[in-house]
């Protein structure tokens, strides 16, 4: 038989297990030109939850009672495919599934012999990408600047943070406990940490941590934490508006600070950024994750859960931060 | 005598006339090298709110006691300066008095033989270039796009949306009065105006006059009337942050929706703009401001008051929009 997530009711604020259901089928079989794949590794991801509304967004919404799909590294077990072979390991957005068949579009062949499979749901992954096309292309990081992460401990964050340190950059990261403070400063060489969670004035935190100001400002979070990070920010501040993992279970439309007058008086530059918009960069962005992958200039932080239906609990624990770096539930 | 208008109390809210107060001085008389300068005209300008408070911005908050500055077209009355000759007409960021003296530093000859003296404070001074280079500069506005400027009938707004229609825009308009929808269809090319004082559904209007959703949105107000625009963003929209008239009385930081979603899921950019981080470009701007003037492209608006008594009041009306176009004092 073959597991299935599907997505049951969708979430009122923060999800719950029984808006998720496993269903059973059967174990479909390859036809022709296909591959059968076996999950060996799924990517949670915040973004996610935004797919679960009805809402128009930058992509599309799940249905109801289909699986929900995300990133998953998976093994090849069949092939009547021309371009794999049995036993290829290979990435795709692909179903919540213990199998499925693929005519091979939207998947890539990953080399396991090189790095291990879950490299490439992280840093080697979208969240490598995004980490390093935003701080590229909106972000504009300069040597001697100062940078500002929040979800500074999650997949992006880690990466994002590490890329400022090999930039030449003082990098603080804003973060939701002290055992992640103490990974940031001590395994990924952040300049400073502050616990969002156990700090009273997180203005004067970051004043503290960023006595030149704020140059760029990777945002993951929203919400009051960044509103503290906005009141620092220098002339001509850049802001990369790539999560905001703090609103995305509001049930209503979140309100806060007006960020406008912030803007206004430092000719501050504010832009969403979603990775998929930037796919022509992927290669030479992808070129550069590796190299320093692979000489060991920058490290990848997961949190590994084992068992298929795992999966939406990992997904739920992204919203307390139970993760340190990139949640992935291995099967 | 000489009346000079200074700050007398820092404004709390809304500034009233006793916030101001008018000094009367001895006429000065010009030192070596100096000439001496009596205003003609007077430009009130929303952005001086921001002066009046005592808070660190892009520009030096105004002394207490000290004269209000403001863009000022004067007559060169006497001179020992080389440069100037009696009898030229000048603009400068120049104190709020009848006669003063200045060694012709910041000062620019203007030709009021080509154009009305008043020009130069609106079309062919700082709202024109306002309007110019936030459009080129942050709105990378192209033929075919949809362009929406809110305060569309004040002085960079009006100049905003003549641009937008010789660049083959399509332009909407939002303002306070039906006359200035009027005004904004008939006198200056106007797609569509929205009154939103009368607007009971502001998302409704824009998402009606704007069917293939807004590209470049032109904000000089902020507030509630923003949020309506953001919500119809199209994919990698730009938002120019160049005032927020809605905001600047608040007496305590304002608030509303989060724009961090918006922009997220429309890739969307913002920023804060303020035309004199772009003085390398004023030349290009103005010559193509000139060329439109005095071809009759684009059309000045303003609203002439009369009297140096009456430069407050002016200013104050600023914020009920009591001006159509560039509000200016005529002594």
């Amino acid at each position: 038989m073959n597991a299935t997530i599907v997505l049951h009711k969708r979430p009122v604020g923060t999800p719950v297990l029984t808006d998720f259901r496993t269903v059973t089928e059967k174990k479909p079989e390859p036809g022709v030109g296909e591959i059968l794949l076996k999950t060996s590794y799924v990517s949670v991801d915040p973004y996610l939850r935004g797919r679960m509304n009805d809402t128009k967004s930058y992509i599309a919404p799940f249905e109801l009672l289909q699986p929900i799909k995300s990133g998953i590294i998976a093994k090849v077990i069949e092939s009547d495919h021309p371009d794999y072979k049995q036993g290829e390991t290979v990435y795709g957005l692909l179903d919540w599934k213990e199998y499925q068949t693929s005519t091979g579009k939207g998947i890539t062949r990953v080399d396991v012999e090189k790095f291990p499979p879950s490299a490439y749901l992280g840093i080697l992954g979208m969240p490598g990408l995004t980490a390093y096309l935003g701080l590229s292309e909106i972000g504009k990081l300069t040597k001697g600047e100062t940078l500002v992460v929040s979800g500074a401990a999650g997949a992006v964050g880690t990466v994002a943070g590490q890329i400022g340190k090999l930039m030449g950059c003082r990098v603080v990261g804003i973060c939701g406990s002290d055992e992640k403070v103490h990974m940031l400063k001590t395994d990924f060489g952040f300049n400073e940490a502050i616990n969002y969670k156990t700090t009273r004035n997180m203005r004067r935190a970051i004043a503290a941590t960023c006595p030149k100001g704020v140059d760029v400002y990777f945002d993951n979070v929203g919400g009051p934490i960044s509103e503290a990070v906005l009141a620092k920010i220098n002339k001509f501040a850049r802001i990369i508006i790539c999560g905001a993992i703090s609103l995305y279970n509001e049930t209503s439309l979140p309100t806060g600070l007006s960020v406008q007058p912030f803007l206004l008086r430092s000719s501050a530059l504010m832009q969403g950024f979603i990775v998929s918009d930037y796919e022509a960069k992927f290669p030479e962005a992808m070129h550069q994750l590796t190299e320093w992958f692979s000489t060991g200039k920058i490290k990848q932080a997961e949190t590994i859960v084992r068992g298929f239906d795992q999966i939406p609990q990992a997904f739920i624990d992204l919203f307390t931060g139970k993760n340190k770096g990139k949640m992935v539930v291995q099967i």
